[in-house]
């Protein structure tokens, strides 16, 4: 493989010596990108760009080459791993995503495989492939899954939900065909991320966006329990560099603790917690990801300075920070106000490093 | 005035002896109820149901004898402040709210007047007097309003929001526009609240629905700040009777300690965090409201017992809980599985007093 030029973003993930902080931005490969939205367009569907190697390669890769992030992400959607269990899923014109046939019964639960990522997600690899060798090393590429729990939330409900009262009914009317699930998405799950990182990403982060909607012991029992599950599994060290695993939980500004002990390099945050106090609260254990407000990027470009400012000074001097927004940017940011955001993390970082 | 029978929420409230443990349900007052539907069939409308006082009475005391709760909350929105400062606002049938003609500049602003509450949301008053006329003293009413920044997300963005973009460049970049928004609401929703209470409700409740989707500090400076600002101007005894104000921000259990500082009575919990530490954090100075998850509902009796008597074990013994849901029930729960929730707050919370 090519030797890596810009290994920034894996050696904050390990709280390893930077000359600045790293930065990416989670969805940075979207469609705030004209040029991003130009090959979506040609490609046919959401879905087709996904299963497309080249096409998702060219749009893992703009991000990089336009707004001069410090990590690339691959290009997918986390509902390609139901997918590849046998669940039929749309992307309809202006609609989230659909499973027209939700997982229902005990029996939808037992009748699900665990896929073979090599085979029904070979086109994932095949991307991963592509991607490292265009990168050619300029920065290290990131891989990525939903959580159990989230990628069930869409199974279970049938695409997006206001109240969860599908989900939630299982979960406390029927625990055993919930855990069930969940069981068989950690172990689905695993084998991907194992078999994303044989192919080439460099360190993986695990997304669990809907974590949040839990209580606390819900959220142990049903979200956190499963990641566990994956972690426990997976390939640590790969080409003689470990590979680090993030875990973020939007709305798990609560639960930060727990999330650091299940033997994760680094821990996501959302924008509601005050990266200081994380840091109090988890900077001896992990690593921090975080924790710009997304809509920050609609405030002009000194506004977004000063933002950056000062979450760096919050953060202060040390080890463990990749900047990054508190969730995923937002379709309609405009593109000047995304670099000038990156611009602003590189210029400002290198004072709290030595 | 009746003398009132039950004024167990009352004394909870302000952290006084009971003997069993009040219980109330945010939106107790909804579809999930098929006397609510009935009336608001006939209604020709979800504001008209607002604006008439004997339907909005007849929906208010509807869960109190349906039901059993102990406490009657007045049948209105959040949104008729906005409608009473000149803003047109509509429900389309299966829609959110919606106001056709946002607030988008300073000027915009600066033509919003501050409504006359005896005036322009004189419907509301007639429903309170008819409502205290009709419960005859079974329970305390208690009124309500949205918080200054919730509000305004809906008068700013035209009605609910994914992201909440427009309302976030506002703030970041015109906020002296915000602030002036902020502030005319907040002084609009004091002298509504103190009509409220003139006209007889025993206790108001501010909905900070939005505040969670803030920064720290911005939730401070845009939301934390404003709801102070109407809790200062408060009338708090009423009729020789202290009148509790409970500040309720979902998604705010980062700030308990902040929301506690702000001099109200009681402080609403939503299910994300566990009471028995909301209790050591702000116990010693505010009663608790909460904190089921709504969608417990969707269990079985059973089930929803277990859980009322794990919250209840863990606010443990001692005074200041008003058991409620953590956020608004929803419209499919069935009615029984209500009564069963009722039922089971109200015969296992008495071991917990004396």
């Amino acid at each position: 493989m090519t030797e890596l030029k810009n290994d920034l973003f894996l050696r904050a993930c390990l709280r390893q010596d930077v000359e600045r902080t790293p930065v990416w931005m989670m969805r940075q490969a979207g469609r705030y990108l004209p040029q991003y939205r130009a090959t979506r367009q040609g490609a046919g569907g959401f879905l087709n760009l996904c299963k497309t190697p080249e096409l998702a390669c060219e749009v893992s890769i703009q991000p990089v080459e336009l707004v001069g992030v410090d990590a690339a992400i691959m290009f997918s959607d986390i509902l390609v791993v139901p997918e590849a269990m046998g669940m039929e899923l749309t992307f309809g014109a202006g609609e989230g995503p659909k499973f027209p046939t939700p997982v229902c019964t005990h029996a939808d639960v037992e009748a699900l495989p665990i896929p073979d990522p090599e085979d029904e997600l070979g086109y994932v690899m095949a991307a991963i492939r592509l991607i490292r060798q265009e990168l050619a090393g300029r920065v290290p590429l990131i891989g990525f899954t939903g959580s159990p729990w989230t990628l069930a939330t869409y199974m279970v409900e049938g695409g997006g939900s206001k109240n969860y009262s599908i989900i939630k009914s299982m979960m406390y009317n029927e625990p055993a065909t919930m855990h069930l699930l969940l069981e068989k998405l950690a172990d689905s799950v695993a084998a991907y991320l194992n078999a994303q990182i044989a192919n080439g990403v460099q360190a993986v982060q695990i997304f669990d966006t809907w974590g949040g909607i839990l209580t606390t012991r819900d959220y142990q029992e049903f979200s956190l329990q499963y990641m566990q599950r994956i972690i426990d599994q997976l390939i640590r060290e790969h080409d003689g560099r470990r590979v680090p695993v993030i875990v973020y939980t939007k709305g798990g500004m609560g639960w930060l603790e727990a999330i650091a002990d299940t033997g994760c390099d680094m821990v996501g945050l959302d924008w509601t917690v005050d990266i200081d106090q994380a840091k109090a609260r988890i900077g001896d254990k992990v690593a921090l990801q975080g924790n710009m407000d997304p809509t920050m990027l609609y405030a002009n470009p000194d506004r977004i300075r000063t933002e950056v400012k000062d979450i760096l000074a919050r953060f202060g001097h040390g080890n463990g920070h990749v900047f990054n927004l508190g969730h995923g940017i937002t379709p309609d940011v405009p593109v000047d106000h995304a670099k000038a955001f990156i611009q602003a993390v590189k210029e400002e970082s290198s004072r709290y490093h030595s």
